[in-house]
């Protein structure tokens, strides 16, 4: 296999491995035999576990469809609700069982002061900042109720969804995501009443 | 050291290391240093981690003031309130950096099909369901906002704590803490204006 492809195969395996199984659970040698790659050659392209790791969070962090939060062509109650339905569709592909990859790194690696636990936190502190973005343009519309701000509105829909989606994976249901669609979405943002998620009504 | 006294050494020392460390990457040796144990005398005590696994889970999960929720002479609302300011001062004695146990356990090992896994998924069922009751008692006397059945708010804000506990974990922060009691909690449970937590009121 030439060297370029060998890496990304291993890439691909320790996303798939790292996301299955857990950043402790997974060890070198099963990356290099999920990507059919001899154990030794591992080093030749990542110098630790821990530096793949931290590309595993980039290339994760940058698939997770922040930049319909940043569009500034867009209404910003459709980017949200764009958004979070993205992350929806991306937790359904394997009927929820996986979770948020960053969400799992932070329980396992949070505080560790390791390279991961840093980019697991970059990623988090971005994301929350994408999310403020459309939420701001919602106050500044008037459009939000009295009482907190942007940046707290975003913190409190963002830890709710890596809620629903931790506790969706630990109960094995898709309710917790349900809920966050009907319950918690429209009335952290005051929409009054339970809003139907576009994937309900077929969109 | 005594049998029993061994024993309870072993369980407090994994208790710290589960949380502290994860659960996979906890290993036997490391619990038996931590109470100041022979390495073997382990498996003397516990038939295996998995086994200590699931102990640990259910003394966790007796741990977390469930009792106030069920208390049928209190006020719904002050139940609810009381039962999440136990939770905060929990995760708070360690500046949030090791979070929710279940959470983390569930971010590891859900879906697994271990017996912690089970243990996971049995205790956060069992504290959705102590949610529900005082969230129904506010259903029934007509002080919930329409729309969302009692068992799909219980589960919103205990998704939405998981969350926060999390996030708080993964960004050092306690802002997703503080955005749970003064926008997720009042919102969720259509209280129509922040409200202070009582710990910032000095309760």
């Amino acid at each position: 296999m030439a060297q370029r492809s060998l890496r990304d195969a291993l890439l691909g395996a320790a996303a798939t491995e790292f996301h299955e199984n857990g950043y402790a659970a997974t060890g070198v040698a099963a990356i290099a035999t999920r990507a059919g790659a001899p154990k030794g050659s591992f080093y030749n392209h990542f110098p630790s576990k821990d530096a793949l790791g931290v590309l595993i969070v980039e290339q994760y962090a940058g698939s997770r469809g922040t930049d319909i939060l940043l569009d500034p062509a867009s209404e910003p109650l459709d980017a949200l609700r764009r958004h979070f339905d993205y992350l929806r569709s991306d937790l359904a592909r394997d009927d929820f069982a996986r979770g948020c990859l960053l969400g799992n790194f932070a329980a396992e690696v949070a505080r560790s002061g390791t390279r991961v636990d840093t980019a697991v936190r970059d990623s988090f502190t971005a994301w929350l900042d994408a999310l403020a973005v459309p939420v701001g343009r919602l106050a500044e519309h008037g459009a939000l109720p009295a009482g907190g701000r942007p940046d707290e509105v975003a913190r409190a829909l963002g830890s709710a969804w890596e809620g629903a989606a931790l506790l969706a994976k630990a109960t094995g249901s898709a309710g917790p995501i349900d809920d966050f669609f009907a319950v918690t979405f429209p009335r952290i943002l005051g929409l009054g009443r339970p809003d139907l998620p576009s994937h309900r009504l077929g969109g």
